[in-house]
């Protein structure tokens, strides 16, 4: 069995998160900023010492192939994204870049001879930082967005995707030319680090990821009458903040009791008015996030939601209206890809989990032309998209060990 | 018995409305502003013109004396207060200083002998608009407020009330020599719109007050863990808004069942952190507004909610606390003044509803040194503090009615 090196590994991770707009406070690494640019420059500079190709995509994702032994063999890939949220951690997506090029930096110095290429990928836009919505490198790459789209995915400033893309200095008129079609990848695996507390309070090293959620996203607004807090009594009110006080308390309860196990349903966002301590609230607007790996859970919650604010709007005497904010489906990961992750664990002797994945990925994505597997590893106390983000060395090894002899499985 | 004009009554609302600095955008007229000044202005001449004494105190309260025929009995006072919430509506404060000038105007034109003088008040600062808290007039006029405590009554640009009065041509450190004490005045009558809508609702034009209801205020902050939605299990969460949402029914539920009818609790202001859709709250705060014209009631709800505050808290894994942030306490009006009103009504033919004040009032502050009164007269909607707030010129005529022969009884 191959090993990795913990200390290169180490190394760079956090030579990685030196690229970073906000020292001291988080990581921010947005796309096509100065610090893209150097983490582009520093995988390149690793992957060319590779003896490895290199391109940067029409969008910016970064590319770079071992070439194998058969011409004509499709490769097996692995990696993740090199952007951050905002004054966000080091090891959301560098840990997935860094254990991909750790895995083919081991399987060059061992000389191991395979027949696939191996195609290490680091992702441009996951996060939608910088442009919303996010996967936006993994939805260009597989066809999702054409050119055209690229045009209407506008950041803050109203400075469009494929604008900036051309200020990076880059060609996105030229994205056909580099679409993955069913056929042209082996496989995927991506590692990352699971955002969640499930494999750290288990004290479990590894989670073999076997399905991605689907997430669909409500906005509810609820509207009654704002009036003086005193001089109103209780049974001539129409209390938007009393109403919606009981659904928020439903969607916890549809997720915990409704649904399935794998059902989460979250109200995470609340906005009241006049918002005013003396004033009985008129209007509440909040979100709702449901996710599942099943259809099924998403929309059984989805409908006891809707069903539960019409009642209790009528019951309180309010208007209301339920907006949908966005909708994916859930993705199941590849059997023959899960299989071989697994296999893999139980040869080097890893525990492990088999587990799902709460937040979205480009691998949900990849999906659509090639089988994929991920692997997580634990995330301290579960804390993400945070300064306080954090993965013991020793885990993120333990993944990168099973990164390296999974892909040399799939690529012989 | 005596009869109001309503066209002066009329007249001299929409007059008084015409001094605004929000014309178009409800009526707005501050302490010690130009409107207040061009108020005082309109009240310093129609009272003059009555053949009245008119004094402006060291705060700014407005005092205009009608003789009687004893030159050492106690005056009747009649009045409100003049200033305005920002964007507030004409009637309230309003309504109660032109049903006063408009009963001491009809006294005088029937040239009715009475013994006791009759006074006419319009308090100055009861919203705390300008400078918070409010009730600032009355307090400083029965000796609650001394000079010291209007130097510490700061407005949001550091100004203190003191200094506002100086500015505004008064002389507050001449307060004491203006203070009532008890036997200064036999009796007060304040007439108010009633600013909720239990008149409007039952179609009664006239309310009789028997208690203001006392206010307590306190500020609940729920701190649990800010987490990813998707990848925290339901079991492994500490939801700070799941948790509040129980307790924000908790208090509705406590006001309708746990208490007593003339019982109110509101959460009218809450805050979420992080507040994004696909974040678990971690940290959440809210108001509790509790009021009640008996003490227990509001000291039960209280103590309920302190309780369920602490077992949810624990439920949910939360840190808690709990800030007193208002507390005055309940006030009885006096049943001499209560029955004279009552008598009148019933004599005019006017029905009535004895009833609670669910606002605060500077006739609450009055009763530590004499016999208050309070006749409400309805609001369209029981809509209040706002550019709508509206009472038909009938019923307010009809509240004027019961105020000029309330007083002849009390003054004879």
């Amino acid at each position: 069995m191959l090993e990795t090196n913990l200390e290169r590994i180490r190394h760079n991770l956090e030579t990685l998160s030196t690229f970073n707009s906000t020292p001291d406070h988080g990581c921010t690494r947005l796309s096509f900023s100065h610090e893209h640019r150097r983490a582009l420059d520093f995988l390149t500079e690793a992957c060319t010492s590779l003896g490895m190709d290199v391109v940067i995509d029409p969008v910016g994702n970064f590319r770079a192939r071992l070439k194998g032994s058969s011409l004509s063999a499709p490769a097996v890939m692995c990696g993740s994204h090199i952007d951050t949220v905002l004054h966000g951690g080091k090891f959301d997506g560098a840990a997935g870049v860094v254990a991909a090029l750790e895995a083919l930096t081991v399987i060059k110095e061992q000389e191991v001879s395979l027949r696939h290429p191996l195609e290490l990928i680091a992702f441009v836009e996951e996060e939608g930082a910088s442009f919303g919505g996010g996967l936006v490198g993994s939805k260009a790459l597989v066809g999702q967005y054409t050119v055209k789209d690229l045009m209407k995915i506008v950041n803050d400033e109203g400075v469009s995707f494929y604008e900036a893309a051309k200020r990076f200095g880059l060609n996105p008129d030229d994205l056909e030319n580099y679409v993955i079609k069913k056929g042209d990848v082996k496989a995927l695996i991506e590692l990352h680090i699971e955002q969640g507390n499930v494999l750290y309070t288990k004290s479990i090293p590894l989670g073999v990821v076997e399905a991605i959620v689907g997430i669909r996203q409500l906005s509810v607004t609820l509207t009654g009458m704002a009036n003086h807090a005193g001089t109103t009594p209780m049974n001539l009110r129409h209390d938007a903040l009393a109403a919606a006080s009981k659904l928020i308390s439903f969607v916890e309860h549809c997720a915990r009791h409704e649904a399935f196990d794998t059902t989460v349903a979250t109200v995470g966002k609340i906005h009241c008015f006049p918002n005013v301590t003396n004033v009985i609230p008129g209007k509440v607007v909040f979100s709702v996030d449901i996710r599942d790996i099943r259809d099924e859970g998403i929309s059984k919650v989805e409908q006891l939601i809707r069903e539960e604010v019409k009642r209790i709007s009528s019951e309180y005497g309010l208007q209301y209206s339920i907006s949908l904010v966005g909708d994916s489906k859930p993705v199941k990961l590849s059997e023959e890809v899960i299989s071989v992750i697994q296999r893999t664990a139980e040869e080097i002797g890893v525990k492990y989990l088999k587990m799902h994945s709460g937040a979205g990925h480009d691998s949900a994505i990849l999906t659509e032309v090639t089988d994929v597997g991920m692997i997580f590893v634990p995330s301290i106390e579960g804390i993400s998209h945070a300064p306080d983000e954090n993965t013991t060395f020793e885990d993120l090894k333990t993944g990168c060990d099973v990164l390296v002899n999974s892909l040399v499985k799939l690529a012989q």
